[in-house]
């Protein structure tokens, strides 16, 4: 697959059961954009148009999609559906719903059968959800994945450079404290 | 029972603890309303006026109701006390109350032991209880339950219809996003 | 449908993920059995067969099926997949896997979204999944119905009958310590 | 109340949903045997004999009992039924079922709704339901009562001799390893 | 003890930990108030004030306390302690803190060893507590206790006549969905 | 990388705190083995030799690695740790201990902060691991990642097959029951 | 150590994920400072910095630091591995995040395997964690731990003055009440 | 406190319910023999010695005892007790007992409110409160302490070294699979 073909062609595909989980779900879009990964997003509901959602996820591979994203609240069935009949790497979103705080989506996802697995992440953790589908596109073999492990690589540098940043505020609020000292060796 | 008695009695039952349980009791009214399907709707204490709730169980039948639906939150008694002493099928609806988000009223409304059946929905399904109590009409053998099972048909293609409008809506949010691709081998 | 169309055609059906939910939910079929409802039973899996498991859910009341139990454990997808394509009710048995006891079973099916209910009875519930599909039909308006209400009838006395009989059984062990009295105002 | 008729009827009233709950309960009827109080024991079973149970609990104080002790598992209605038609003290005994460790026994009997209380005791405490009957009784202002008080002083009393000489059990065996030492300050 | 001691002495000790569980607790005094009990009120805190909690435990019986009822949160150690020291019966409260809606409360005061019970309402049942002290003073042979038999059955009645003026309320709202049907064979 | 460097270098690394976890973990190594996939497999304990787990998540894909599978129990941190310095994707697999039957393990090890996913799979869900890895190795471009979907999803036309064959032993266990009729439109 | 040492340089480590932990956290910090304990305060993170935070706890004995205070929320790994490379006493604070109020924080905290101890006090609980920093600096044998000693006794004899003082005030409250009777044997 | 002194008298205080408890909390003590920390152990009763109990805790420091260790299960009342009324560290292990796995024993002593810590350690964790209690002496400013803190890096050391035999274990194991590989870049 060229570059040129990478970006044509949407190589994520983000799914979920109705648009009220979008609020929820765009961190995973908004990661891709910022890594510049080509995605797709669209409802595909299990529980709604279930032969239309096996047929999303039968075809998803042949159209050129490399991964997927599902996110699902409550009996969270479209994660375990869609890896049920794709061989592409199906990541699950736990989205918290009006009762058990995510507790009951992340189980309905998580607890899959020994057969069909779902990379589930945290409760809401549709960032970590395009984090994970990043990183499953820089595993491979090809130039875009060597340039996105690059890339994966500054994003946790500046992690790591945002976290000293809040060190120093976090410094600068406890020095209101008189028996705050400052941490020996280090230049603040 | 011809088509006019149908109408002019109830079918199902649709009971509560108390009135202040009617915000979520009222979805399943509703969508009875919604399919045409007649209904009482009352207040039946298990622990107010337990005799009482007892004789309107047992005598649930010989009025010529056929499916109950009872709500109930916390130590959730109503529903199994009910499914004791009828031969009709009753739907449960598990009310979340001030604390623990409705997993009281869940597990005691569902863990009934070997030989009253209560058909458990959702914390705070009452819309399922609803569509519960139609597809169980549905089921018969009658011509109001050909009409109901048509009915049922509609509504289902109607959720799709929806979720497909919904589908809509978000690809024109995600399409904010650079990295975007309308997927491939639709119409949008 | 005439009785002998009863008795030639399956009436429910009792469908799982494996044969190793067979332990489990013999109990629904056995019950079935017990009221001389017939059924057929099969293994449709929503995550190994998940096209063909739309099928069967599709087809299910063109097939004459009037109710289906599903049996399913963990990431419990074949109740609510089922219930989300057929206009019939679907009946969810939780059935306990390694780990969390069934929580995770009870979860992934009773938390369906609204629009799509599943009938949920208690963790390894399937002898009330069986009589609950026996009141399903009880709830109907032909003879099948007016017979099977009798028998629900006949059933709930004989468990009042054997609960008697218990008691008169702990009444004996209990008689063993001293300060044991007969309770006054009935027959031992 | 004179004496003689304490001694006569029975002042307790012990029930559960069936014998098979009794190697759980017994142990209140024991505790009751060695406080010298007398009580009756059955099976009254909200689900299988609904009617029955609520003429139990209306009854009960008409025929002397003072106090009742239910137990009951999973969906555990029994108590809260009872305490719903009564004015007497009713004690739960959540018994632990097969799944969830009484977890559902212990919330459907504690979650009462205010107005109808229910003395809840821990999950399969039935020693503790006989104990909490007999501070009950001796929360009186007869002469029973203060003998009572007598008894659960010495009886505490004895639990404190008890956990001493498990003291000495446990220094012994502590006394095993080098560095133990002997708690200074106390004769052993 | 006489009538008018009754009046002058406290009978039932309501404690707490702090006055910021007031807010909760009070619906005990009140409903202690309105039975016409009389009652102290305190902060007696296990673990601000220990061996002063021990006092008040073991003294409470000598002072003519008759019951006790102790509200705690989190690590709610207060009523299991005063009723390791006290032959009274001990009504523990849950109050729900800042986290874990009262799970840790509950736990912490419902799972008492062997020997030492607490007799526990659900989470934030003051009012069930205050129901449940004057149920124990009830359940007396005196005439104080046969007096609030009768107001505990008047209360029950109110209870009931209050249900039964909810239904109204509830079938007024119902009656505006067009398949609502009045129930068959009651005046409304 | 060539298909020979593929086979003489490790791919997957798999990785644990203890040996005592291979006996949940080998199943994620026999799914690789299956699938022709080389892994490396060793102790790496977050706990026990910090400073080396971290140097062996720094310099996983600069060793070739394409994919970590780490398995934890408890207060599970490896898989977390790991994935805070490796651009590689993480399986976690959530090991069940003495208490709590995995749910610690699987709740430190899903809900990790925004910036650092892990991959999480079931409760000692190794063999999904292992297709999980399978999986990601098969959403690349190269030749590999081709072959290993047509094995994938020859893998689950096997599970299929499989499921087929447990419907026929199940069927034929289900015919012991007189009421049992063979499902209609199907070969049997 | 001599006193002006621990004057200069801190002797209490409180690090945390991230400066949005820092308002649970500075109750810690408080704490230190009320009872005159120098303390240094900063953003270590696990995650985002985790060869730093190895560097962190390996170096915080040979820089004077005594005790360690970490707070964090759900995968919460700050604490466990700081355990793992220091020799000193770490005390770990759940903090709790968006979802599951904590309940992840404290079992990622507190269920460490054996050998690497973590220090647990209450979900948010980071007042406690500085007072249990200056318990374990109390528990020394240095002059600073005898006058630790004293304050620690101080406040405790504080900590009863106000429960005294919010027990006056919740009378106050209670008297308003006709049934309330001041407690007897104590002057108000 | 001179080290003859250190070795005449215990150091450090383990205390528990009963010696039922002792199969658990022994690993307690042998750490300590383990690191040559002198030691007392007995059964302190919260519930059966209440009076004595607070004595205990009161005492412990006057008596030279340094930290408690203390279990406890179900409503887990001791080391929160003891904890406020001591300044010394409390150090509690949640003992499990019949029912919940230690989930009630861990909440009961890990919500502490504020001002009284508990220093909590795993379900049943009681090596790692030896361990804790070893740490805590270690962090003192006595020559014991900086013994004690070699002892921890040479006892640290160890478990690297048994993580890395470990490690030669499981490779052998996993090299039974054809296509594991050994980790480049290390000697085996």
């Amino acid at each position: 697959m060229s570059v040129s073909s990478e970006d044509r062609e949407p190589q994520v595909g983000i799914v979920m059961g109705s648009n009220s989980d979008w609020p929820v779900m765009k961190a995973a879009a908004e990661t891709l954009n910022e890594f510049g990964v080509t995605f797709e997003a669209d409802v595909v509901s299990a529980h709604r148009m279930a032969a239309e959602m096996i047929d999303y996820g039968t075809q998803a591979h042949t159209r050129g999609l490399r991964v997927l994203i599902a996110g699902a609240g409550g009996a969270a069935h479209l994660p375990g559906m869609l890896a049920s009949v794709t061989p592409l790497p199906v990541i699950g979103v736990p989205v918290p719903l009006a009762h058990f705080d995510g507790l009951d989506s992340l189980l309905s996802i998580v607890q899959m059968p020994a057969g069909v697995p779902v990379a589930t992440v945290s409760v809401g953790g549709a960032r970590n959800a395009g984090l994970l589908a990043v990183r499953t596109l820089a595993s491979g073999t090809d130039t875009q994945a060597a340039a996105l492990r690059d890339k994966l690589q500054t994003f946790q540098a500046d992690l790591a450079a945002q976290a000293h940043a809040k060190g120093e505020a976090l410094r600068s609020e406890a020095a209101q404290l008189g028996t705050f000292r400052t941490r020996s060796g280090r230049l603040t």
